[in-house]
């Protein structure tokens, strides 16, 4: 087709990829010597998955692996072939290396080549940055191809940051939270020019960097070689303000989205709600106050940071019928990003460009 | 304006950040113990610039500092406010944590905020990867703002993995060479979808990865807390397969270009070659014998990864006069990415979308 396009991008297909068996508070309360029930009422989460062995220490993943297997359920689930990939988009905080990115290993391992690949060094709000970026790879006009599909991948890994051979008692609470607070996953989505698949548009899409003059609510680090044992913290976050802004501004993305697309709140049939933990997304959905159905993970995956809102896009997908309409808030407390969906579903065909 | 459009973007301005004076061999030579003159042929790089001061090992910049400094001078010489700023892109290896991402932070010491922003994790193609994402936002048939301008960056700052403190006579060539090899530095381009400033059009721009089931031919590592003495190695490279493959990709995007574009090569103004060293430089502009003004700057900045084809960019704008063209090629052989542009001057308003 010639000239430009203003199309709808739609999900075709979801995947998602937790390694092992599910982490739960009680095994997690004996490997840092805390109570179950104080992680439990801290975090709100009630389990996570590593891809670390808690007992061995050994790590038997790598993100490469984890973001591969959502991709192929993902794949699998849109019944796209990889051969049909015009693009991949990742986005992650902790990829395998510096480089090579993993996108292109993860590219390689599917089979997937001669495409334009994009790895986002992203967080909580990785995912919806991800499919923000594809949704213009397809609505591009330069794009000639109305059988476009795009791969949009978010998983992280806290393995390099997981230290188990240590003394969890002399930990500062600060850095024992993060053993509490995250966990490892990937997941992916199948998103393509034409309904197919799930067939659910992508009425609205964005994401924005809304944190001028604020400083960094989360910090994590990486190190080079030559500072091994530079000593400094891993992470570092401040909760105080992730406490008093990410809810503020899980309700400003809500409204921008209604606004944006004058869907009615009271009429929503999904909400997607931020993932921090269990309990910071309780609250959320407490003071957001939209009488829909809530479709979260985290008190059961951990925050796995750029998964996160992919996951809940998988558990998504089967729950919704033809019209439909979810609403999915994602917040960055790094340096405070904002993120937004607007999905409903269609019929194949019934809403092609 | 409603609707899609096809439009072309523009250059309008570019700056660089080079930290420091140039690191001559001389200097570089003691550091390592090696002979000046064996660095100079072995690299054909004669300078190079280090955020790290050699002689006290301090590190004064970081890649933040390098990437604002850089987007200052290009809004600068586009003459573009950072309130008229609709996106930034980042592309870097070597970002200065892995949360925030440093484009969330060059945005904040612009004053750039309430807009989209995107980091890639990228090497030696990153700005070439860059400029494709910002093409594809101006051309985005969504965005309704005729006037938008978008901010690339590209920088690399290896301080990180650059280990003083050490006996270099006992490193094995293969990382005593990333001594010789790489460099700090960041550059910015100011993109506009109006032509403005020095109104260079974008007429082609593509970025693939190209390395499927092809070993990687670098790879860089960082490193957790959990692992500050794991010892693997920062830095490993297939140089064999780089001096093999480099410059046949080369070739093969410039071809691809001229292809596109149905630009005579042999007419052709300025050429912007891969510039991975001065030596690896020199011999793909030999082999690819395009009689064209070629545009290089590696032998003296040393290869700063993600900064490169910007830095290039930066060197070709005042030289191009109206009607002029150029290609540039990059590559990178992390897991092999294929980049390439094809540039025009125009008069502005002559060119308008």
């Amino acid at each position: 087709m010639n000239g430009p396009r203003t199309g709808v991008p739609y999900i075709a297909g979801t995947g998602t990829a937790l390694p092992g068996d599910p982490v739960t508070n009680e095994s997690l309360a004996r490997l840092l010597g805390a109570g179950a029930r104080w992680i439990e009422d801290f975090t709100g989460n009630r389990a996570r998955h590593f891809a670390t062995d808690l007992d061995t220490g050994a790590c038997s993943l790598t993100l490469t692996d984890l973001c591969e297997q959502a991709a192929d359920a993902a794949l699998a689930d849109a019944r796209v072939d990889p051969g049909e990939i015009g693009f991949v988009v990742l986005g992650t905080a902790t990829p395998d290396h510096l480089m090579p990115a993993t996108v292109n290993l993860v590219a390689d391992r599917l089979g997937i080549g001669q495409v334009p690949t994009y790895q986002l060094q992203s967080g909580c709000a990785g995912a919806v940055q991800a499919l923000d970026t594809a949704c213009r790879l397809l609505r591009d006009p330069d794009a000639t191809d109305d059988d476009l599909t795009g791969l949009v991948i978010g998983g992280d890994i806290c393995n390099k940051h997981f230290a188990l051979n240590q003394d969890f008692s002399r930990l500062h609470p600060n850095q024992l939270v993060n053993y509490m607070l995250f966990g490892d996953g990937a997941a992916a989505a199948v998103l393509s020019r034409r309904p197919r698949g799930h067939a659910v548009a992508v009425r609205r899409v964005f994401q924005r960097f809304v944190g001028l003059g604020r400083p960094p609510g989360q910090v994590i680090e990486w190190f080079g070689a030559a500072e091994r044992d530079a000593g400094r913290p891993a992470a570092t976050e401040d909760y105080k303000a992730i406490e008093e802004y990410v809810p503020r501004l899980a309700e400003e993305i809500v409204r921008e989205l209604a606004d944006d697309t004058g869907w009615k709140l009271d009429e929503l049939d999904y909400l997607l709600p931020p993932q921090l933990s269990g309990r910071m997304t309780r609250r959320i959905v407490e003071e957001l106050a939209v009488p829909a159905h809530e479709v979260s993970c985290v008190a059961v995956t951990g925050n796995n940071g750029n998964a996160l809102p992919l996951l809940q896009l998988d558990r998504l997908m089967p729950l919704m019928r033809e019209g439909e309409r979810a609403l999915c808030a994602a917040v960055e407390s790094s340096k405070w990003i904002k993120g937004g969906l607007a999905l409903e579903k269609v019929r194949g065909g019934a809403d092609a460009v």
